[in-house]
């Protein structure tokens, strides 16, 4: 049987997206795990970085460098912005079919000069740049399932898109006057040890940042405005919430005139509603992130504002999963022919 | 030196606020407290109720019915809305000349039409409702100081009409498109036992409530459309964190032509300059509210949009101090003659 | 297919053990759920009392005596303790072939002289107290395959009991002097509105509670004293921790004299080397609950005291899980002739 | 008036202690601030590093190589252990009659053999170790008043000697069987970015650290021994609770044949009846460390065990201040001759 598995590399092993993709992969019938990288650890067994998968017959973490790329059919590369481009574009170069779902930033702008100006530095993979797929799933289905290599998009940014992308296809909303409100658990900063991220520093308390500028605007600019087929910018405002997991984002949009909040449920209602993974709820039902935590669902509730005219949209779901290596899984469904929701459907422990 | 004191009443001593208020006072050097009350726990020693408090010399809990209005001073009611606005009217008839500041909402309200609309019945004091004085001190500083009746804002409110309201006196902003997304610490919600707020429910997740509808909309509309000389009804949507204490409110305004977020900055920096709570950042700053919790003062950040024109104005404070009973206390300070910042000066716990 | 299913009914299928012992059914090959009881919300579909089963298609809400017992193969009972021996005993006058694993206290204790001094009235159901299996499965494996009830465990007690009883059973620390000190956390008090388990009164800190009494010493005392074949009355105090899962627990052991803490180790690193869910770590290594939160894993640690012949055997697992549904599910395997880890191998959210 | 007070400068302003000796001494109206040092942040202003301190007139922050020692009265030494004492020695070489309190571990152990075993290298400054006076102020107030360098004790160890010593001076409990098993919030491991300290590694869990070796164990013995006049040594174990601050110590102890639990009450109320920090709770309550948080308060309290002549006593205070520099500032006081209680009686805010 374990011949007929897919055989998968976890690249970036020991941080939380590369953990998240692990937990995900063990449950699922269909694959084998046959690679596990972190540099810093290398030579350690994985019960050391991650003391939850004790007992567990894995592979040792090695360097990238030590990995087979020929004994393996798909790789997660769950790595740092930046550096993850040469590392694909290497690991391509060695063996050209290989398939890989890259959880970094590095391939999910399309345009390298947005790229350059949002990242700082000039992309050193653009051919593979121009070949990767945006893989939000529901958005890409087609290109995700015959593509090689594909940008698994941001947290923040898969949240808003999936909500808001539906009314600009449809032209329901005004595109000048969108207002994104988002907040998120404390693992989306990473493993990195940084005095910011302390406990003693970031429980009982909430704050903004990266107000004016954060990367996440980028993908959301290109993805609003391909749905709208013109330039929308919208405001975006990221927040920390003392809690581990979750994106919980409120959009304040304004209906084009003709379009109210129950028309703008209408139409999410009706865009999802053959889709396994999003949760449309009842008009005027509000949803909460615990709900969706370690899971790949999405909930997504409309409520009108007092103001005529005016809704308010909100969406959440699981930063490490359908933010990251959930939607990571997904993707690698369909580029391996599988079922698209295999090893996806538990549902949210709570509390 | 005890004569010379304050004589100073808590009606809901057992309650967050109520609490809060005894726990300022009792730094306070000019009073001194005469009577506690809560129903339930009527005949026990404070201390049973607030373990905190072992050890001190106060008055044991009593029902409101028992205290001996005569020998107060002054009098916080820290009680449910809807009941407060008939015992302050019964104390008032008791003893005209008492001072009350009453944290509820009963007397937040001008206009009894729009009492009706949001509290859902009619006001039973509406000759003390024209009289109370909207307590938002920085604002109302004049009116205070000769007040006998204070209506005590709301957290929400005070987080948002002090890093609006500035901006609305000066015109410098679009009426019509201000939106805030705000954001509260646990403890606004009280003491009730309510299934909804047990830690296992609200811990480790995130979720907006009262969207569309919250009772604090009738205080923002009321001072905001004061403050503009025009109808004012913004978008506001309170959201739960899971932290104790903190309001972290997001507002996204747009400047009205010729002004921009450096000009807001510079409206609200001029605004507060002499303010000793209000502590205005550095242009392109932003708060936490960590930084101000169990204190009285508030920190406003003013950060410009990628969006020529648009700002975000970031206000926080916590809610039971500057937010409620902190508030309460520097009313006192001015309806009693003493110096505004009195038993106020405290700086925040962080961690 | 779904004929051969199990046909299962949760009775309290709104509480917290209730609604784990779904989120882990719902992703158990075996079984199908046929009834869900919650008396107050009689009527609702689930997905409203437990929004992250949007979508799944459940029967909804009833009341027990709603139930066709007929139907069903096996029940959880996750009702209130006391007045579930009595449910239980009028279901199998209904259904005598019923299986039962009951997650309350109410079979716990053998001797009904013991039952009615610790939970302070007389048992109603004695005939089948000597019936029902004490359901920690890796102790009672063979009564439980054969059981018709079974009593599952306290999560505290579950905790100390795979600590401490292969000690015991080897004969190989003092009886007299152990001490537990264990931690839970906050969903280990069940779901009933309490204003000391709000969010505001617990968490930012840390209480013992029930000491020198609490129910689950009647457990430990009673397997303890079966497994060391003489009466052990163990020093026990219970603490909550504000986290939602786990228990923790530190056991302070004094080695026989020829018995030292390696020794410790390895009698249990030999008793657990065949269990699915036991997982002993190397000589030395600290668990942390944080590794099992959500799975039915418990982890054990031994370490030497720097007394010599003193060790601290550490447990940790998931109160609700291991501690509750997840051991329920355990039993139930082995009731129906499941392979005893279906549906229980998934590995720990972390974080 | 200015001229009388007190000249302070606080060594290691931006770690939490010394943080914490700042918002303590900011209240007190008998010292003003005339140095703050913090090696990386040089050259900034206080409110960069922490924001709460905005608009207070300090000094900017410097190296401590740039301090004027002249002009200071009294120094807290707030840095890390190890290179304290050098620093120690070098400010005492240019002004011997400098005073200085000691919060690091530096001075704790008298014994410079003790000292090096537990802490890895010999002692730089063995006269000064036999100088200073460890710091417990409750149990050596003369010494204390006379000292120009107090070692202040640690956190774990302030709650433990304070609720044992007085047990054992009176030679109450056996002293070969005290068992104490203490649990911290997260301040007590600093400011250091480690990637364990990081609020997604330890929300939402709980564990032990340090067992079978902490050096906390060393001042134990030290305070234990001297106490018993005889070497005592205690098993304790440390754990850590995802919460800031706290420390909540539950000691077991077996009473010497005639002493019960009520006696162990008794002595311990009784030597702490003149105590302004020390509360004793009446016997069989229980303490919660949320009621001392950010005070300089001690509760203690005391249950009988199950067994005869068994006791479980608890004590609880908040690590940053009674267990750091809240303590340090009650040693202040006496050095310089204030009332012990000057700026320290605040009450806990909570919740």
């Amino acid at each position: 049987m374990a011949e007929s598995k897919a055989r998968i590399g976890i690249l970036g092993a020991s941080g939380y997206t590369g953990g998240e993709a692990l937990r995900i992969l063990l449950s699922h019938p269909r694959v084998e795990i046959r690679a596990l990288t972190a540099e810093r650890h290398a030579g350690k067994p994985l019960a050391q970085v991650w003391p939850q998968f004790f007992g567990i017959d894995l592979p040792n973490l090695v360097k990238i460098e030590e990995v087979d790329t020929g004994s393996l059919d798909l790789v997660f590369a769950a790595l740092p912005h930046g550096t993850t481009q040469t590392v694909i574009k290497n690991l391509l170069e060695k063996k050209p079919e290989l398939k890989i779902v890259d959880i970094s930033a590095d391939f999910r702008l399309h345009d390298p000069v947005a790229y350059e100006e949002w990242y700082g530095h000039a992309h050193q993979a653009v051919e593979l740049q121009k070949e990767a797929v945006y893989g939000i799933t529901e958005l890409y289905r087609d290109e995700v399932k015959k593509a090689r290599l594909v940008a698994n998009p941001g947290c923040y940014t898969t949240t808003s898109i999936l909500a808001i992308v539906p009314l600009l296809e449809a032209g329901a909303i005004d595109t000048d006057s969108i207002v994104i409100d988002s907040k998120s658990g404390m693992t989306g900063a990473g493993r990195a040890a940084r005095e910011e991220m302390l406990f003693s520093e970031v429980s009982e308390g909430f704050h903004a940042y990266g107000v004016g500028r954060h990367r996440h605007m980028s993908e959301l600019d290109q993805e609003f405005s391909l749905a709208a087929k013109r330039k929308v910018v919208p405001s975006f405002t990221p927040h920390l919430v003392p809690m581990n997991r979750g994106i919980y984002a409120t959009h304040y949009v304004k209906g084009d005139g003709k379009t109210g909040a129950e028309q703008i449920h209408k139409i999410l209602a009706d865009y999802y509603k053959n889709e396994a993974f999003i949760q449309v709820l009842d008009f005027g039902r509000v949803p909460q992130s615990r709900h969706v935590r370690g899971t790949n669902f999405v909930q997504i509730g409309v409520v009108a504002d007092r103001t005529p005219g005016r809704a308010i949209v909100i969406s959440t779901l699981d930063n490490l999963v359908k933010g990251a290596s959930g939607q990571a899984v997904q993707n690698m469904n369909l580029m391996l022919g599988f079922p698209e929701t295999e090893g996806l459907m538990q549902r949210a422990m709570f509390p």
